[in-house]
Protein backbone atom coordinates (compact mmCIF):
# COMPACT_ATOMS: atom_id res chain seq x y z
CA UNK A 1 0.00 0.00 0.00
CA UNK A 2 1.55 3.48 -0.80
CA UNK A 3 1.04 6.55 1.35
CA UNK A 4 3.46 8.66 2.92
CA UNK A 5 0.39 9.68 4.97
CA UNK A 6 -0.52 6.32 6.22
CA UNK A 7 0.04 6.45 10.30
CA UNK A 8 2.23 3.33 10.27
CA UNK A 9 0.89 1.85 13.21
CA UNK A 10 -2.49 1.62 11.18
CA UNK A 11 -0.88 0.54 7.64
CA UNK A 12 -0.43 -3.45 8.32
CA UNK A 13 -4.13 -3.31 9.60
CA UNK A 14 -5.13 -1.76 6.81
CA UNK A 15 -3.28 -4.12 4.14
CA UNK A 16 -5.17 -7.04 6.26
CA UNK A 17 -8.41 -5.62 5.69
CA UNK A 18 -7.71 -4.89 2.21
CA UNK A 19 -6.65 -8.57 1.65
CA UNK A 20 -9.52 -9.60 3.61
CA UNK A 21 -12.01 -7.96 1.59
CA UNK A 22 -10.61 -8.32 -1.30
CA UNK A 23 -10.71 -12.64 -1.01
CA UNK A 24 -13.77 -12.61 0.70
CA UNK A 25 -15.78 -10.77 -2.53
CA UNK A 26 -13.50 -12.61 -4.74
CA UNK A 27 -14.26 -16.30 -3.28
CA UNK A 28 -17.83 -15.42 -2.77
CA UNK A 29 -18.66 -14.91 -6.80
CA UNK A 30 -16.13 -17.11 -8.32
CA UNK A 31 -15.45 -20.19 -6.25
CA UNK A 32 -18.97 -20.19 -4.28
CA UNK A 33 -21.03 -19.54 -6.75
CA UNK A 34 -19.46 -22.22 -8.90
CA UNK A 35 -19.53 -24.94 -6.30
CA UNK A 36 -23.43 -24.23 -5.38
CA UNK A 37 -24.81 -26.05 -2.90
CA UNK A 38 -23.71 -25.63 0.37
CA UNK A 39 -21.45 -22.79 -0.93
CA UNK A 40 -24.52 -20.92 -1.53
CA UNK A 41 -26.49 -21.50 1.58
CA UNK A 42 -27.87 -17.95 2.07
CA UNK A 43 -25.97 -17.31 5.92
CA UNK A 44 -22.50 -18.48 4.14
CA UNK A 45 -22.70 -16.13 0.97
CA UNK A 46 -24.09 -13.32 3.51
CA UNK A 47 -21.26 -13.79 5.90
CA UNK A 48 -18.67 -13.34 2.80
CA UNK A 49 -20.13 -10.43 1.84
CA UNK A 50 -20.18 -9.04 5.35
CA UNK A 51 -16.25 -9.77 5.42
CA UNK A 52 -16.10 -7.82 2.92
CA UNK A 53 -18.02 -5.04 3.13
CA UNK A 54 -16.89 -4.39 6.66
CA UNK A 55 -13.25 -4.59 6.20
CA UNK A 56 -13.42 -2.31 3.38
CA UNK A 57 -15.34 0.14 6.13
CA UNK A 58 -12.63 -0.47 8.72
CA UNK A 59 -9.75 -0.12 6.10
CA UNK A 60 -11.39 3.44 4.65
CA UNK A 61 -11.93 4.52 8.20
CA UNK A 62 -8.06 4.02 8.64
CA UNK A 63 -7.16 5.59 6.07
CA UNK A 64 -9.05 8.68 6.46
CA UNK A 65 -6.87 8.42 9.95
CA UNK A 66 -10.10 8.99 11.52
CA UNK A 67 -11.10 8.74 15.49
CA UNK A 68 -13.39 6.41 15.82
CA UNK A 69 -11.88 3.58 13.57
CA UNK A 70 -11.57 1.02 16.80
CA UNK A 71 -14.77 0.53 17.51
CA UNK A 72 -15.49 -0.49 13.74
CA UNK A 73 -12.31 -2.45 13.90
CA UNK A 74 -13.56 -4.05 16.71
CA UNK A 75 -17.10 -5.36 14.76
CA UNK A 76 -14.93 -6.09 11.67
CA UNK A 77 -12.99 -8.33 13.90
CA UNK A 78 -16.03 -10.42 15.06
CA UNK A 79 -17.32 -10.89 11.53
CA UNK A 80 -13.94 -12.04 10.56
CA UNK A 81 -13.98 -15.05 12.83
CA UNK A 82 -17.62 -15.59 12.00
CA UNK A 83 -16.83 -16.22 8.49
CA UNK A 84 -13.54 -18.36 9.21
CA UNK A 85 -15.53 -20.43 10.73
CA UNK A 86 -18.06 -20.62 8.44
CA UNK A 87 -15.79 -21.13 5.53
CA UNK A 88 -13.63 -24.02 8.23
CA UNK A 89 -16.88 -25.93 8.03
CA UNK A 90 -16.82 -25.85 4.35
CA UNK A 91 -13.18 -27.63 4.13
CA UNK A 92 -11.87 -25.77 0.85
CA UNK A 93 -11.88 -22.47 1.67
CA UNK A 94 -8.72 -22.69 3.60
CA UNK A 95 -6.81 -19.37 1.97
CA UNK A 96 -9.98 -17.18 2.94
CA UNK A 97 -10.43 -18.88 6.57
CA UNK A 98 -6.74 -18.15 6.97
CA UNK A 99 -6.99 -14.73 5.72
CA UNK A 100 -10.33 -13.40 7.94
CA UNK A 101 -8.29 -15.35 11.17
CA UNK A 102 -5.23 -13.00 10.57
CA UNK A 103 -7.48 -9.65 9.86
CA UNK A 104 -9.31 -10.64 13.17
CA UNK A 105 -6.71 -10.61 14.99
CA UNK A 106 -5.40 -7.43 13.20
CA UNK A 107 -8.88 -5.78 14.00
CA UNK A 108 -8.90 -7.08 17.32
CA UNK A 109 -5.16 -5.42 18.08
CA UNK A 110 -6.32 -2.38 17.19
CA UNK A 111 -9.66 -2.09 18.11
CA UNK A 112 -7.56 -3.01 21.76
CA UNK A 113 -4.61 0.15 21.42
CA UNK A 114 -7.11 2.81 20.63
CA UNK A 115 -8.11 1.95 24.57
CA UNK A 116 -5.22 1.18 25.99
CA UNK A 117 -5.81 4.22 28.30
CA UNK A 118 -7.88 2.21 30.41
CA UNK A 119 -5.36 -0.43 32.14
CA UNK A 120 -5.77 -3.81 29.84
CA UNK A 121 -7.81 -6.37 32.10
CA UNK A 122 -8.99 -3.39 34.61
CA UNK A 123 -12.96 -4.16 33.04
CA UNK A 124 -13.36 -7.40 33.25
CA UNK A 125 -14.49 -8.80 29.82
CA UNK A 126 -14.54 -5.61 28.78
CA UNK A 127 -12.12 -5.47 25.67
CA UNK A 128 -10.81 -1.86 24.75
CA UNK A 129 -12.27 -0.60 21.80
CA UNK A 130 -15.69 -0.12 23.63
CA UNK A 131 -16.65 -3.60 22.44
CA UNK A 132 -17.97 -5.82 25.46
CA UNK B 1 -37.62 2.03 -0.98
CA UNK B 2 -38.47 -0.73 -3.30
CA UNK B 3 -38.41 -4.38 -2.28
CA UNK B 4 -41.11 -7.39 -1.63
CA UNK B 5 -38.00 -9.07 0.38
CA UNK B 6 -36.87 -6.45 2.67
CA UNK B 7 -37.83 -7.40 6.64
CA UNK B 8 -40.23 -4.73 7.85
CA UNK B 9 -38.77 -4.30 10.73
CA UNK B 10 -35.83 -3.30 9.36
CA UNK B 11 -37.40 -1.01 6.77
CA UNK B 12 -37.51 2.13 8.54
CA UNK B 13 -33.94 1.49 9.81
CA UNK B 14 -32.48 1.04 6.51
CA UNK B 15 -34.21 4.28 4.93
CA UNK B 16 -32.49 6.38 7.95
CA UNK B 17 -29.39 4.73 6.88
CA UNK B 18 -29.70 5.57 3.16
CA UNK B 19 -30.87 9.26 4.01
CA UNK B 20 -28.18 9.91 6.50
CA UNK B 21 -25.38 8.41 3.89
CA UNK B 22 -26.47 10.35 1.28
CA UNK B 23 -26.87 14.42 2.81
CA UNK B 24 -23.03 13.64 4.73
CA UNK B 25 -21.89 12.96 1.72
CA UNK B 26 -23.51 15.93 -0.36
CA UNK B 27 -23.26 18.12 2.49
CA UNK B 28 -19.73 17.33 3.18
CA UNK B 29 -18.77 17.42 -0.33
CA UNK B 30 -20.71 20.52 -1.52
CA UNK B 31 -21.54 23.07 1.39
CA UNK B 32 -18.47 21.92 3.38
CA UNK B 33 -16.56 22.58 0.79
CA UNK B 34 -17.94 25.76 -0.51
CA UNK B 35 -17.07 27.38 3.12
CA UNK B 36 -14.00 26.59 4.14
CA UNK B 37 -12.26 27.33 7.59
CA UNK B 38 -13.87 25.32 10.15
CA UNK B 39 -15.57 23.61 7.69
CA UNK B 40 -13.01 21.76 5.88
CA UNK B 41 -11.69 20.57 9.45
CA UNK B 42 -10.20 17.48 9.59
CA UNK B 43 -11.83 16.20 12.05
CA UNK B 44 -15.61 17.65 11.01
CA UNK B 45 -14.66 16.35 7.46
CA UNK B 46 -13.61 12.94 8.02
CA UNK B 47 -16.72 12.56 10.95
CA UNK B 48 -19.02 13.75 7.53
CA UNK B 49 -17.26 11.12 5.41
CA UNK B 50 -17.42 8.37 8.59
CA UNK B 51 -20.84 8.91 8.67
CA UNK B 52 -21.62 8.34 5.15
CA UNK B 53 -19.61 4.96 5.07
CA UNK B 54 -20.72 3.57 7.85
CA UNK B 55 -24.55 4.18 7.81
CA UNK B 56 -23.86 2.94 4.06
CA UNK B 57 -22.35 -0.33 5.82
CA UNK B 58 -25.36 -0.98 8.13
CA UNK B 59 -27.61 -0.24 5.61
CA UNK B 60 -26.29 -3.03 3.21
CA UNK B 61 -26.01 -5.45 6.45
CA UNK B 62 -29.82 -4.76 6.50
CA UNK B 63 -30.69 -5.27 3.23
CA UNK B 64 -28.64 -8.51 3.05
CA UNK B 65 -30.74 -9.73 5.90
CA UNK B 66 -27.27 -10.24 7.41
CA UNK B 67 -27.65 -11.87 11.44
CA UNK B 68 -24.50 -9.68 12.30
CA UNK B 69 -26.40 -5.99 11.36
CA UNK B 70 -26.78 -5.29 15.27
CA UNK B 71 -23.28 -4.20 16.16
CA UNK B 72 -23.01 -2.90 12.91
CA UNK B 73 -25.69 -0.71 13.61
CA UNK B 74 -24.75 -0.21 17.35
CA UNK B 75 -21.29 1.33 16.23
CA UNK B 76 -23.46 3.50 13.40
CA UNK B 77 -25.37 5.13 16.34
CA UNK B 78 -22.09 6.15 18.12
CA UNK B 79 -20.30 7.33 14.99
CA UNK B 80 -24.26 9.53 14.07
CA UNK B 81 -24.15 11.13 17.50
CA UNK B 82 -20.48 12.40 16.85
CA UNK B 83 -21.31 13.39 13.68
CA UNK B 84 -24.04 15.16 14.74
CA UNK B 85 -22.71 17.05 17.46
CA UNK B 86 -19.78 18.26 15.21
CA UNK B 87 -22.38 19.76 12.43
CA UNK B 88 -24.46 21.02 15.64
CA UNK B 89 -21.58 23.26 16.68
CA UNK B 90 -21.05 24.80 12.89
CA UNK B 91 -24.26 26.32 13.52
CA UNK B 92 -25.91 26.18 9.46
CA UNK B 93 -25.85 22.33 9.19
CA UNK B 94 -29.14 21.25 10.80
CA UNK B 95 -30.74 19.21 8.37
CA UNK B 96 -27.88 17.22 8.47
CA UNK B 97 -27.51 17.14 12.12
CA UNK B 98 -31.26 16.44 12.63
CA UNK B 99 -30.86 13.68 10.09
CA UNK B 100 -28.14 12.28 11.86
CA UNK B 101 -29.97 12.02 15.18
CA UNK B 102 -32.46 10.54 13.46
CA UNK B 103 -30.20 7.75 12.04
CA UNK B 104 -28.55 7.44 15.72
CA UNK B 105 -32.00 6.65 17.11
CA UNK B 106 -32.90 4.35 14.46
CA UNK B 107 -29.68 2.77 14.60
CA UNK B 108 -29.53 2.01 18.51
CA UNK B 109 -33.01 0.58 18.07
CA UNK B 110 -32.02 -1.84 15.52
CA UNK B 111 -28.77 -2.68 17.92
CA UNK B 112 -30.85 -3.29 20.53
CA UNK B 113 -33.96 -5.22 19.68
CA UNK B 114 -31.24 -7.85 18.19
CA UNK B 115 -29.83 -8.06 22.07
CA UNK B 116 -33.14 -7.88 23.97
CA UNK B 117 -32.46 -11.87 24.95
CA UNK B 118 -30.63 -9.94 27.37
CA UNK B 119 -33.15 -8.15 30.13
CA UNK B 120 -32.68 -4.45 29.61
CA UNK B 121 -30.59 -2.62 32.32
CA UNK B 122 -29.26 -5.56 33.40
CA UNK B 123 -26.00 -5.21 32.58
CA UNK B 124 -25.63 -1.75 33.92
CA UNK B 125 -23.73 1.08 31.25
CA UNK B 126 -24.23 -2.10 28.51
CA UNK B 127 -26.90 -1.27 25.94
CA UNK B 128 -27.65 -3.89 23.70
CA UNK B 129 -26.16 -4.63 20.43
CA UNK B 130 -23.10 -5.88 22.56
CA UNK B 131 -21.45 -2.93 23.21
CA UNK B 132 -20.65 -0.61 26.20
CA UNK C 1 -33.97 11.96 -0.63
CA UNK C 2 -32.98 14.84 1.88
CA UNK C 3 -30.17 17.49 1.13
CA UNK C 4 -30.54 21.20 0.69
CA UNK C 5 -27.65 21.14 -1.53
CA UNK C 6 -28.13 18.45 -4.28
CA UNK C 7 -28.83 19.71 -7.29
CA UNK C 8 -32.50 19.46 -8.33
CA UNK C 9 -31.61 18.09 -11.53
CA UNK C 10 -29.57 15.52 -10.38
CA UNK C 11 -32.32 14.61 -7.45
CA UNK C 12 -34.31 12.08 -9.63
CA UNK C 13 -31.62 10.13 -10.83
CA UNK C 14 -29.78 10.18 -7.66
CA UNK C 15 -33.12 8.31 -6.30
CA UNK C 16 -33.68 5.88 -8.93
CA UNK C 17 -30.05 4.64 -8.48
CA UNK C 18 -30.41 4.24 -4.55
CA UNK C 19 -33.53 2.20 -5.45
CA UNK C 20 -32.01 0.30 -8.20
CA UNK C 21 -28.52 -0.31 -5.91
CA UNK C 22 -30.93 -1.60 -2.57
CA UNK C 23 -33.06 -3.91 -4.76
CA UNK C 24 -30.65 -5.95 -6.36
CA UNK C 25 -28.35 -5.85 -3.40
CA UNK C 26 -32.05 -7.27 -1.34
CA UNK C 27 -33.14 -9.40 -3.86
CA UNK C 28 -29.68 -11.01 -4.58
CA UNK C 29 -28.95 -11.97 -1.19
CA UNK C 30 -32.55 -13.03 0.00
CA UNK C 31 -34.57 -14.36 -2.73
CA UNK C 32 -32.18 -15.88 -5.40
CA UNK C 33 -29.76 -17.01 -2.60
CA UNK C 34 -33.31 -18.63 -1.07
CA UNK C 35 -34.06 -19.82 -4.63
CA UNK C 36 -30.99 -21.56 -5.97
CA UNK C 37 -30.77 -23.13 -9.11
CA UNK C 38 -30.88 -20.80 -12.18
CA UNK C 39 -31.21 -17.70 -9.37
CA UNK C 40 -27.43 -18.37 -8.15
CA UNK C 41 -26.11 -19.07 -11.51
CA UNK C 42 -22.86 -16.83 -11.45
CA UNK C 43 -23.77 -14.63 -14.39
CA UNK C 44 -27.03 -13.53 -12.80
CA UNK C 45 -25.69 -13.02 -9.43
CA UNK C 46 -22.58 -11.03 -10.56
CA UNK C 47 -25.17 -8.84 -12.61
CA UNK C 48 -26.95 -8.57 -9.67
CA UNK C 49 -24.44 -7.16 -7.53
CA UNK C 50 -22.34 -5.35 -10.48
CA UNK C 51 -25.82 -3.21 -10.52
CA UNK C 52 -25.85 -2.86 -7.09
CA UNK C 53 -22.55 -1.49 -6.78
CA UNK C 54 -21.99 0.80 -10.66
CA UNK C 55 -25.89 2.45 -9.27
CA UNK C 56 -24.10 3.06 -5.67
CA UNK C 57 -20.96 4.63 -7.18
CA UNK C 58 -23.31 6.57 -9.86
CA UNK C 59 -25.16 8.08 -7.06
CA UNK C 60 -22.26 9.00 -4.99
CA UNK C 61 -21.22 10.99 -8.32
CA UNK C 62 -23.93 13.21 -8.38
CA UNK C 63 -23.80 13.63 -4.87
CA UNK C 64 -20.75 15.01 -4.35
CA UNK C 65 -21.67 17.03 -7.72
CA UNK C 66 -18.82 15.62 -9.47
CA UNK C 67 -17.91 16.75 -12.52
CA UNK C 68 -17.32 13.51 -14.12
CA UNK C 69 -20.89 11.96 -13.32
CA UNK C 70 -22.15 11.58 -16.59
CA UNK C 71 -19.47 8.71 -18.32
CA UNK C 72 -20.27 6.91 -15.08
CA UNK C 73 -24.15 7.52 -15.78
CA UNK C 74 -23.44 6.71 -19.11
CA UNK C 75 -21.76 2.98 -17.79
CA UNK C 76 -24.86 2.50 -15.03
CA UNK C 77 -27.47 2.87 -17.52
CA UNK C 78 -25.75 -0.05 -19.59
CA UNK C 79 -25.27 -2.65 -16.79
CA UNK C 80 -28.94 -1.67 -15.36
CA UNK C 81 -30.24 -3.00 -18.92
CA UNK C 82 -27.98 -6.09 -18.60
CA UNK C 83 -29.42 -6.96 -15.24
CA UNK C 84 -33.18 -6.50 -15.88
CA UNK C 85 -32.46 -8.47 -19.11
CA UNK C 86 -31.40 -11.09 -16.68
CA UNK C 87 -34.12 -10.55 -14.27
CA UNK C 88 -36.67 -11.08 -16.66
CA UNK C 89 -35.51 -13.70 -17.77
CA UNK C 90 -35.79 -15.77 -14.70
CA UNK C 91 -39.93 -14.89 -14.60
CA UNK C 92 -40.50 -14.01 -10.57
CA UNK C 93 -38.13 -10.64 -10.80
CA UNK C 94 -40.13 -8.45 -12.20
CA UNK C 95 -40.26 -5.48 -9.50
CA UNK C 96 -36.16 -5.73 -9.52
CA UNK C 97 -36.30 -6.06 -13.39
CA UNK C 98 -38.56 -3.08 -13.82
CA UNK C 99 -36.38 -0.88 -10.74
CA UNK C 100 -33.81 -1.68 -13.27
CA UNK C 101 -35.15 0.05 -16.32
CA UNK C 102 -36.56 3.02 -15.27
CA UNK C 103 -32.61 3.88 -13.62
CA UNK C 104 -31.30 2.83 -16.70
CA UNK C 105 -33.34 5.28 -18.72
CA UNK C 106 -32.60 7.54 -15.88
CA UNK C 107 -29.33 7.19 -15.72
CA UNK C 108 -29.09 7.79 -20.04
CA UNK C 109 -31.05 10.54 -19.67
CA UNK C 110 -28.58 11.91 -17.15
CA UNK C 111 -25.25 10.84 -19.18
CA UNK C 112 -27.08 12.35 -22.10
CA UNK C 113 -27.44 15.86 -20.74
CA UNK C 114 -24.47 16.30 -20.24
CA UNK C 115 -23.06 15.54 -23.89
CA UNK C 116 -26.08 17.77 -25.31
CA UNK C 117 -24.04 20.17 -26.69
CA UNK C 118 -23.25 18.10 -29.12
CA UNK C 119 -25.93 17.04 -31.61
CA UNK C 120 -27.03 13.46 -31.36
CA UNK C 121 -25.24 11.19 -33.68
CA UNK C 122 -23.51 14.50 -35.31
CA UNK C 123 -19.90 13.19 -34.17
CA UNK C 124 -19.28 9.49 -35.03
CA UNK C 125 -18.66 7.62 -32.51
CA UNK C 126 -19.58 9.48 -30.09
CA UNK C 127 -21.94 7.85 -27.86
CA UNK C 128 -24.06 10.11 -25.30
CA UNK C 129 -22.25 10.55 -22.07
CA UNK C 130 -19.23 12.18 -23.14
CA UNK C 131 -17.66 9.23 -23.79
CA UNK C 132 -15.65 8.26 -26.76
CA UNK D 1 -3.23 -9.67 -3.40
CA UNK D 2 -4.39 -13.20 -2.29
CA UNK D 3 -6.76 -15.24 -3.99
CA UNK D 4 -6.23 -18.26 -6.06
CA UNK D 5 -9.50 -17.45 -8.13
CA UNK D 6 -8.29 -13.78 -9.35
CA UNK D 7 -8.27 -14.19 -13.40
CA UNK D 8 -4.13 -13.31 -13.37
CA UNK D 9 -5.15 -11.20 -16.30
CA UNK D 10 -7.02 -8.95 -14.32
CA UNK D 11 -4.37 -8.94 -10.73
CA UNK D 12 -1.94 -6.37 -11.62
CA UNK D 13 -5.21 -4.11 -12.72
CA UNK D 14 -6.98 -4.87 -9.18
CA UNK D 15 -4.08 -4.52 -7.49
CA UNK D 16 -3.61 -0.72 -9.16
CA UNK D 17 -7.31 0.24 -8.29
CA UNK D 18 -6.69 -0.80 -5.11
CA UNK D 19 -3.45 0.95 -4.44
CA UNK D 20 -5.20 4.30 -6.57
CA UNK D 21 -8.29 4.28 -4.39
CA UNK D 22 -5.98 4.00 -0.97
CA UNK D 23 -3.71 6.50 -1.84
CA UNK D 24 -6.57 9.21 -3.26
CA UNK D 25 -8.52 8.45 -0.08
CA UNK D 26 -5.72 8.86 2.75
CA UNK D 27 -4.14 11.93 1.22
CA UNK D 28 -7.20 13.74 0.70
CA UNK D 29 -8.46 13.04 4.09
CA UNK D 30 -4.65 13.79 5.99
CA UNK D 31 -2.66 15.25 3.42
CA UNK D 32 -5.03 18.25 1.34
CA UNK D 33 -7.15 18.90 4.87
CA UNK D 34 -4.19 19.60 6.51
CA UNK D 35 -3.18 22.35 3.76
CA UNK D 36 -6.28 23.99 3.11
CA UNK D 37 -6.20 26.46 0.67
CA UNK D 38 -6.06 24.76 -3.14
CA UNK D 39 -5.84 21.77 -1.55
CA UNK D 40 -9.36 22.07 -0.33
CA UNK D 41 -11.05 23.60 -3.93
CA UNK D 42 -14.62 21.50 -4.28
CA UNK D 43 -13.28 20.01 -7.80
CA UNK D 44 -9.71 18.65 -6.32
CA UNK D 45 -11.35 17.23 -3.07
CA UNK D 46 -14.49 16.12 -5.61
CA UNK D 47 -12.06 13.90 -8.17
CA UNK D 48 -10.09 12.41 -5.28
CA UNK D 49 -13.10 11.17 -4.02
CA UNK D 50 -13.91 10.26 -7.26
CA UNK D 51 -10.88 8.52 -7.86
CA UNK D 52 -11.09 6.61 -4.76
CA UNK D 53 -14.75 5.11 -5.69
CA UNK D 54 -14.27 4.33 -9.06
CA UNK D 55 -11.28 2.26 -8.68
CA UNK D 56 -12.67 0.22 -5.74
CA UNK D 57 -15.59 -0.14 -8.05
CA UNK D 58 -13.37 -1.47 -11.17
CA UNK D 59 -11.56 -3.24 -8.48
CA UNK D 60 -14.88 -4.81 -7.14
CA UNK D 61 -16.26 -5.75 -10.67
CA UNK D 62 -12.94 -7.20 -11.61
CA UNK D 63 -13.00 -9.77 -8.51
CA UNK D 64 -16.17 -10.62 -8.89
CA UNK D 65 -14.62 -11.90 -12.75
CA UNK D 66 -17.78 -9.46 -13.96
CA UNK D 67 -18.24 -9.83 -17.96
CA UNK D 68 -18.72 -5.24 -17.58
CA UNK D 69 -15.93 -4.54 -15.93
CA UNK D 70 -13.90 -3.00 -19.18
CA UNK D 71 -16.57 -0.43 -19.46
CA UNK D 72 -16.04 0.65 -15.55
CA UNK D 73 -11.66 0.52 -16.14
CA UNK D 74 -12.39 2.69 -19.36
CA UNK D 75 -14.52 5.15 -17.27
CA UNK D 76 -11.90 4.62 -14.64
CA UNK D 77 -8.79 5.31 -16.40
CA UNK D 78 -10.28 8.40 -17.78
CA UNK D 79 -11.04 9.73 -13.88
CA UNK D 80 -7.44 8.70 -12.53
CA UNK D 81 -5.69 11.01 -15.55
CA UNK D 82 -8.04 13.60 -14.39
CA UNK D 83 -7.21 13.14 -10.90
CA UNK D 84 -3.72 13.30 -11.92
CA UNK D 85 -3.50 16.01 -13.71
CA UNK D 86 -5.27 17.39 -10.37
CA UNK D 87 -2.46 16.71 -8.06
CA UNK D 88 0.29 17.39 -10.71
CA UNK D 89 -1.14 21.51 -10.36
CA UNK D 90 -0.89 21.23 -6.60
CA UNK D 91 2.66 20.23 -6.80
CA UNK D 92 2.96 18.80 -3.54
CA UNK D 93 1.33 15.35 -4.53
CA UNK D 94 3.73 13.29 -6.81
CA UNK D 95 3.24 10.27 -5.55
CA UNK D 96 -0.36 10.25 -5.63
CA UNK D 97 -0.24 11.89 -9.44
CA UNK D 98 1.91 8.88 -10.29
CA UNK D 99 -0.33 6.09 -8.83
CA UNK D 100 -3.34 7.60 -10.79
CA UNK D 101 -1.10 7.75 -13.82
CA UNK D 102 -0.26 4.00 -13.18
CA UNK D 103 -3.83 3.15 -13.00
CA UNK D 104 -5.03 4.97 -15.51
CA UNK D 105 -2.64 3.16 -18.04
CA UNK D 106 -3.56 -0.32 -16.33
CA UNK D 107 -7.05 0.54 -16.58
CA UNK D 108 -7.34 1.53 -20.63
CA UNK D 109 -5.28 -1.51 -20.88
CA UNK D 110 -7.93 -3.82 -19.53
CA UNK D 111 -10.27 -1.56 -20.84
CA UNK D 112 -8.79 -2.31 -25.02
CA UNK D 113 -8.45 -6.03 -24.02
CA UNK D 114 -11.75 -7.02 -23.21
CA UNK D 115 -12.61 -5.72 -27.21
CA UNK D 116 -9.40 -6.23 -29.13
CA UNK D 117 -10.93 -9.55 -30.86
CA UNK D 118 -13.35 -7.61 -32.50
CA UNK D 119 -11.28 -4.60 -34.74
CA UNK D 120 -12.12 -1.01 -34.48
CA UNK D 121 -16.00 -0.65 -35.73
CA UNK D 122 -16.45 -3.81 -37.47
CA UNK D 123 -19.26 -4.79 -35.41
CA UNK D 124 -21.47 -2.33 -35.73
CA UNK D 125 -22.76 -0.74 -32.53
CA UNK D 126 -20.04 -2.54 -30.96
CA UNK D 127 -17.59 -0.54 -29.55
CA UNK D 128 -14.40 -2.42 -27.91
CA UNK D 129 -15.32 -2.69 -23.99
CA UNK D 130 -18.33 -0.42 -24.48
CA UNK D 131 -16.20 2.42 -24.66
CA UNK D 132 -13.84 3.82 -28.42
Amino acid sequence: MPGRNVDPTLRDCIEDCNDCSDICLNEAMTHCLQKGGRHTAPEHMRLMLDCAGICRTAADFMLRSSAHHAPVCGVCADVCDACAESCEQLGDMDECAQMCRRCAESCRQMAGQAGKAAPKGAAAGMPAGGRA
